[in-house]
């Protein structure tokens, strides 16, 4: 059986294992306030171009959505989210459980679009419904595209005129900064939202997560929210080490670019057999859509997820590759959608 | 300075690590559904006594706490706890935040007592006053006591006469379990809690919190809950390989163990120089009371906890020992506090 | 200037506060356990056909929607609406702020149809998504629209058949059960609901919602949550006092038809002036299509409420009828119409 | 049967009562933005002196500081309040409900003490705890008990060194404030409040209460909050029109002082026949304690509360007073106490 599952099948990279087994026997205080916790947050901080960043480990991305926007939203406020968002559908309503209503726009591509935001902040106009105060997306998105500059530059826009936070969730955020054709850094990330946060758990580390808050109003009292939450590691040097370790080298993003290489050589080979995709998607995620009796079979070979019928007799699948995939698992991938095809 | 500050100033046991080392490259499905938590959670069973038990592996205790209560009370439902009890004082709200009122009953040693339970279920006696429903123990407690068979018999009974649920946090089973004195055993809470969780985080895991649910009115749907707290880790594996590794040999309780064995040693050393302790406790966590010079010198040496003013000359302080003591460091204390008393 | 705003721009029907007149100085016991509520919760379950039936009363409907929800759902479950639905939009994320998310299904006409509900259900597929348990209906509907008896039927299969709740939200119940065209009784949703509500602030009272529990498993503690959720009035008898006024004669009803006789001469004489509308609603609030122009110098001469643009040069309003509406007040509309059109 | 259970047990005073009447056919926009109650939170301001204020009608009690509280806190944060609190005691855990900790100060006569107020901000000192943010009292207490200008001046100087808001409640205000010895004033609460509620539902009206916000940073967006919480009456004129009665003219504080001297015949009555009371209130609330015997026989004759056993012998009841007792009821209370005694 080879793994296009998901990136999360293994434990960590070689590099972060090692720093984990390195410090083991080192004794430090508890709950994120060591050594190595700090260098790691003065590292990202560097590399987002924002020394004044608050910068908190969390263990997961649920937990770090719904610790954020409960902390960030009053009780009436809500957060506009392309409908795709994983908040929306995938977190078992953890947003909503810290009482908070979730605007969902259509897309087809999982990126919400500005003049989305200006509908759903006009159509919310008095205290019978909602208050829209953040907006949501993730980059790369739950389809595998991205956002280019430019449609970010827009929703900062957007965000500002009607007073919205703008929060990122970077879940696949190192797939998303080196897949081809992006054109967004760490330092756009810092300059242009007000929270956002860096993906560790599907990004070659055991689990983790960076949050950085950019905006002076949200970060009052946000450690207070990650305890609440329940997500304040006992043993919070563990997110240091391994976030220490992904930022003091290109690590982090060498794990990503490996990823969409992968993903390169199977989206190229797919298509070369006569495929086409859901969506365009750059990164590491891929949706190709195949005949269901092809998707049947390969299912006893290959393990990955079920995206959904495109017509009666195809569907869409998700291919994920991730910072430990081998060359040649894509090539077996390959021959094997080319025998069962 | 020597660490007396709590049982998770170091990483893990060498045998937990090791197993996270050697499984490392193997590729399973996310979410805990792997064939390592398979079969810790057997392992489990089989020393709980309770083949029908459900287990499922949460990172934290907070979030083990709060997902159990959220999940087992229905809105207009309170949870009975010692005041000392971690949920009332240390989780920053987080049993409020999920919407129920503890009921807070007032102790010295961190212990409830049945006739409390009743004053409180008595008290609460129309739809004017929340309706209690569960009670919340920890063993060992915050003050390092534990509970004898007796008593939990007699909490139990209270407890199934009144319609209560029993939930027993174990944060700190391995060193209850194991103390000189205690004749509880896992089969006891198997039998005699409706929910219980064994702690791994204070007892040589990197983290982690096993999560026993033995009434079947309980059991459903527990992991929905999971996920919306923010507790279902991707690599779910991770917590699945560290209870193996504990559960399939003795050296889950020869942790606990070894952290009572460093404590005996450290009590009956400070017994010996003349000082007292706020309370007797049999575990891995020590309350000695020494003057206030004594403690303030003290704190330049070896990192601990305050617990809080005794009298105008006198404070306690909190010593915990762990699995990872050195017998060596607990004589080194016993020196400098000879030398600084 | 005239009032087709809404069904609450007066006080209380004649009858219904001479009642409270009469009432006034007899000393009950509060809370809703006076002999006003015993008889009038006694009249609604005969009439309803439950003896069964557990009848509360509470002030309004969002009060009334947010603590049966919360009550009949846990943590993880979540409540399938029309996206049209009041819960959905006018109620500033009542249900959210109690922790659920609403699984909202688009519609053209405020009706959710049975094949939504199990496409709804079949979605929401394991535990990363909330778990679907009450479909929330109401009749007549936001767009005044109405249920048939056989939509009901579906409806309830359906919910049988996934293990749904069906809860029906009747604020404006009276207008849709004397509707032109409608076959449902009170006996219907008495055997095909699982819990309703009729609603009494809009149809000619103060205040006051009488919501009818019916499913024994939705029955336990509800006055707990309707304290909890600051339903509880203090003197309760004044909900008792106005439900046994408006069900010990046929008043309840008889409002209800008042007002679809005003609404029939209003739509019958817009549409004879050649006007359209939005879409076709048989009971007291309509939904004209107007030119612009017309709809704002309208807006001069009567209180209405905007629905929205339907096209450049069109746009809805809404009209509402009542118990109150005088005849003499739709002609003087009609007329108003016909001159500025 | 006399009845002196509570405050309640009638419907409204014949002039507000009438104010309702006189109103009823008006036709009026709805939620409160109507004129009536534009006129009396005109008067509520003045009387109150502070033009600035805000003014919001709410329905009840236990709905007003739920609605407040959460629309002033952060998750994280908790309310200290005397542990004879309505809020901690009598409202099913609704503050909890909407996510906050009440932190609960003991006190024997129901009056918070500025020291007991720094303790609790002391005690909570880092994010491991609930960070204390709102201090609750109630005047006239719950135990009938009130607060002085010098203990008011003292709270309100503890809770502006540490940061901390004052909310009072005032369900039962009219009786505080008319109460002999009582030297507070609404301007008083005007002044030294962040916000505070002047009870109706206790005081003639069938039911509401205003709430009025001082402090500029908790007033944004508070009809969103009571929107949510289901507070925002469709015909909010109700409130309007009854607290324009209440105050256009001294009845609001005239009802108040009717109670009082009702229960200044009833106390001087009932010491003069030997009796001692649990707690010194010179407001409408009586805690006589009575031999078991006499208490018993008094049910019968009498509508009243329990308080609770004072020692094998004797209990505490309650007596209330209200803006409707006949001083013949009092004089046929004292009868039938002296004939049992």
């Amino acid at each position: 059986m080879i793994f296009f599952r998901n990136d999360y099948s293994e434990g960590a990279h070689p590099a972060i294992l090692d720093a984990l087994i390195t410090t083991n026997d080192h004794q430090t205080i508890g709950y994120g306030e060591d050594e190595y916790c700090r260098e790691a947050a003065d590292l990202i901080r560097r590399r987002v171009g924002r020394p004044d960043g608050d910068v908190h480990f969390l263990v997961g991305g649920t937990q770090t959505n719904m610790t954020a926007l409960s902390s960030f939203l009053r009780p009436h406020e809500a957060v506009i989210s392309p409908a795709r968002g994983h908040i929306c559908v995938h977190e078992t309503g953890a947003i909503e459980a810290t009482g908070h209503k979730i605007i969902a726009m259509p897309t087809t591509d999982a990126k919400i679009r500005p003049e989305q935001i200006e509908e759903a902040v006009l159509f919310h106009c008095d205290e019978h419904m909602v208050k829209p105060k953040v907006v949501y997306i993730t980059d790369s998105t739950e389809l595998g595209t991205i956002y280019s500059l430019k449609e970010l530059l827009e929703i900062r826009e957007v965000c500002s005129r009607y007073g919205l936070y703008l929060y990122l969730d970077g879940a696949r955020l190192a797939s998303a900064l080196t897949a081809p054709g992006n054109d967004v850094t760490l330092e756009d990330l810092g300059r242009l939202t007000d929270a956002f946060y860096i993906g560790g758990t599907k990004n070659g580390m055991l689990f983790g997560e960076a949050i950085v808050i950019l905006n002076e109003r949200l970060k009052e009292d946000f450690r207070y929210l990650i305890k609440q939450k329940g997500g304040l590691l006992a043993k919070g040097r563990l997110l240091g080490v391994q976030f220490k370790a992904a930022f003091e080298t290109d690590l982090y993003l060498e794990m990503g670019r490996h990823a969409n290489r992968m993903a390169t050589l199977l989206r190229d080979g797919i298509r070369d057999l006569g495929y086409d995709f859901l969506v365009d998607s750059p990164t590491n995620q891929l949706f190709p859509v195949f005949p269901n009796e092809l998707a049947d079979k390969l299912s006893n070979e290959c393990s990955f997820e079920e995206e959904g019928p495109v017509d009666a007799a195809h569907r869409s699948i998700r291919f994920v590759t991730s910072w430990a995939t081998p060359e040649e698992d894509v090539r077996k991938l390959l021959d094997v959608i080319r025998q069962l095809g």
